[in-house]
C-alpha cells in the first residue's frame, strides 16, 4: 500500500457558503422549575393511560423497522381530526414537513414577519432564499401585499401560520382565502394552534391543489413523539413521499401516539383547562400596569412590557421561571411570549412577574 | 369579501422538476411467515428488559420536547463503540444524516455500484447529480477510478458502505486510505454492518478532517427506534447540526435506546450468533448446486443463483419468506440478498430454497 502524505483539507471550503453563514437553531436549555418557554401541554396522561402505553412499548418489536407508510397512525389521525388517511402525510414534527415542503417546491420561500421561526431557520439550511413581509399593527396580514411580493420575487411556497406564533392572533379569513385564490406558489396553512382556536381551514383543501395543512400532536400533550402531520391534494402527498425519508416516524412513536389518541375525552379536558386558563392570563395581563396583552388563540400568550423584556426575561429566569424572550427593535420590541401552564405554574408565573414589575418600577 | 374565480394551478409545473421526475421509494411490505429482507436483528430483548423499558416509558414526558442534543444517549452510544460523544451527530437513523451530509456538502456524490439504494435516491430527491462506478469483479473499489472520477466530476461527496450492501465485503483497506488521503471531498465511511465485521475506521477520525464515519442502531436490535450515529470532526460535526432538525430525536427512542445499550452483554450474545449463523449458511449456499455464495461480513449473504432469481424469489415469497430480489441485467444479474434470521428461520429458508432449487432444475 503507497500511503501518500495527507493534503491539508480545508472543511470550511467543502461546506455549501449558504449552510457556514448559518448559525444553529438555539434552545434555552436551562434547567427551571416552571418552564412555559415551549407551548408544551403541561398535563401529562393520567396513570392508567401510561400503563396502557406501556404495556404497547412491551409489546412493541423493536428490533423491526416501523410501518414505513405509519398507516394505523394515520388512521387514528384522520379520526380524531376528521381527515382523509390517504391525502396525509406524517412528519418527524412539522419541522421535517416544512423541510419537505421546501425541497418539492424550492425557493424563494414567502413568510409574513414576525412568525414561526422554522420557516426560515429551514429555508436557509436548505440554501433557499427567504422573503417576508411585515404584518399590519394588529398582526393581521395584507393579503394585496402578499400577493405583490409573491408575484415579484417569484416566491414557490408562502407559508400562513394560523393561528400565528408568536403573536397568537388568526389572521383575517378574507386575506387567506384571497391568497388562496390567486397565489401562484403552494401556500401552507400551518394549524399547529388549531386545537386551541377551533377554526380550521381543512375543507378547503377540496378547492385548493395548491393548498397545504399542517397540524401537530406537539401542542395538545405529545410534543415528546416528534409527530406532524401534512394534508393536501392527492398530487402533492405523492410528490411529498418521494422526499419524505421512507422510515421517518420510529415505531414507538407510532404506537404510543396511537394508543394516546384512544383517550380522546382526556386530551379535549386537557385542552379545554388550557383554553379557559389561556382567558384568566389575558384578563389578569389586560389589567396589569405597565403591560399590554395581545388576544390569542392559542396555548400562549403574547404581552409587551413597558419596562426592558429582556430584564424581565432574565429575572423570570432567575426566579425559576422560563418564558420566551422576543424583544428586539422592531415589531416585537419588549415582547414576551408565555406558554398556557397549568393553574399553578400560571398563578406563580402572574405572582413572579407582578413582583418584578413592581420592583422594576421601584429601580 | 371579494371572492375572485381561483385559478387553475397546476402543481406538476409549482413542485420541482427533479422531484416530478422521481418514483417513491418502494418498500416490500407483503406479510410474510418469515422476513428475511432488511437485515432486521431476529431477537427481541428478553422480557426482563421490556419490563425495565415499559417501565421508562411509563415515566417519561409524553407531553414535553425532547432533548435537543440528545445528550444522554449520545454518552451511551460513545460508551457502546469508544467514541466522542462531542464529535456526534445522532440522526432519525443513518438516512436522516446521509441527507443532511448532502445538503451540508451539495453534490455531485459519488458512489460505487452496486451499493445502499438510499445515497443515490436522497441525493436524487435533493435535487443533486450522482456519479457512480462500478466495483470490480469481487466487489471492490479501484482507488485510482474513483479519485479519477471524483475530480473529473467535482464530486462534493464520496459515500464508501465498509461492509457494502449489498455485496457484503469490505473494500480493500489500502483503496480506502487512498481515497482518504487524496480526495477532495467529504468521505463518507458508512459502518452501519460494523457490528458483524468487527472492523473499523474510526481511528483515522483524528487524521482526516473529511472523513465522517457512520454506524445506525437498526442492526443490532433497533431498527424500530431510529437511530443513526455520525462521528466527524468537530468543524464537519458543527454544519451538520445548524441543518438537523432542532427536535430530529423523538424523546421515546432515546430514553429507550439508553435503556436497552445497557444491555451490551445480551446484544452482543445476539451478534454472536448472528455471525455464527452466517458462517454456517455461507457455507451451506456455497456447496448448494446452481448458488454462487458471496463472503458476508455482515448480517446478510448476497447469492447468485443459476436459475432466474426473479422467480425464485417469488416461489420463496409464495411460501411465506421474504428476502430480497436484486437481480437486474448487470453485476447483480440473478442476485438474492438474504438477512441472517433465527436459527430456525435460516434453517426454514434453506429447506425451502433447496426445494425451490431442485423443483425448478425438474421444470
Amino acid at each position: 500500500m503507497k500511503m501518500r502524505p495527507s493534503k491539508s483539507k480545508d472543511i470550511a471550503t467543502l461546506i455549501k457558503p449558504q449552510v457556514r453563514r448559518l448559525a444553529a437553531y438555539h434552545v434555552d436549555e436551562t434547567r427551571v422549575r416552571i418552564k412555559l418557554d415551549a407551548m408544551e401541554n403541561p398535563f401529562s396522561m393520567p396513570p392508567a393511560v401510561r400503563r396502557e402505553i406501556a404495556a404497547v412499548v412491551k409489546n412493541a418489536a423493536l428490533n423491526l423497522y416501523p410501518d414505513p407508510s405509519a398507516k394505523v397512525l394515520k388512521k387514528a389521525i384522520a379520526a380524531l381530526w376528521k381527515m382523509n388517511p390517504e391525502h396525509m402525510v406524517i412528519g418527524n414534527g412539522s419541522d421535517e414537513l416544512i423541510q419537505a415542503i421546501i425541497l418539492a417546491f424550492g425557493g424563494p420561500v414567502l413568510i409574513p414577519s414576525p412568525t414561526f421561526a422554522m420557516y426560515e431557520i429551514t429555508a436557509r439550511a436548505l440554501a433557499q432564499d427567504v422573503a417576508s413581509l411585515p404584518l399590519d399593527e394588529n398582526f393581521d396580514l395584507d393579503a394585496g401585499l402578499v400577493l405583490k411580493k409573491a408575484g415579484e420575487r417569484k416566491a414557490k411556497v408562502i407559508f400562513l401560520a394560523c393561528p400565528n406564533n408568536p403573536t397568537g392572533n388568526r389572521f383575517s379569513d378574507s386575506a387567506i382565502r384571497q391568497i388562496l385564490d390567486e397565489a401562484n406558489a403552494a401556500v401552507v396553512i400551518d394549524e399547529a394552534y388549531f386545537s386551541f382556536s377551533g377554526k380550521t381551514y381543512l375543507p378547503l383543501l377540496k378547492k385548493y391543489p395548491n393548498m397545504i395543512l399542517l397540524r401537530t400532536l406537539s401542542k395538545i400533550g405529545f410534543a415528546g413523539l416528534r409527530i406532524g402531520v401534512l394534508a393536501a391534494s392527492a398530487s402533492i402527498v405523492h410528490e411529498l413521499n418521494k422526499i419524505r425519508l421512507p422510515y421517518n416516524i420510529n415505531g414507538l412513536s407510532q404506537a404510543v401516539a396511537v394508543s394516546a389518541l384512544a383517550h380522546r375525552d382526556i386530551i379535549n379536558r386537557q385542552i379545554s383547562l388550557l383554553i379557559s386558563e389561556r382567558e384568566k392570563l389575558y384578563n389578569i395581563f389586560s389589567a396589569m400596569p405597565g403591560v399590554t396583552a395581545y388576544p390569542s388563540e392559542t396555548n400562549f400568550i403574547l404581552i409587551r412590557t413597558d419596562a426592558d423584556a429582556t430584564v424581565i426575561h432574565r429575572k423570570l429566569k432567575q426566579a425559576g421561571i422560563l418564558i420566551k424572550n422576543l424583544s428586539k427593535p422592531g415589531a416585537l420590541k419588549n415582547c414576551l411570549r408565555v406558554t398556557i401552564g397549568t393553574p399553578d405554574d400560571n398563578r406563580e408565573f402572574v405572582k413572579t412577574l407582578t413582583h418584578i414589575l413592581a420592583t422594576h418600577h421601584r429601580e
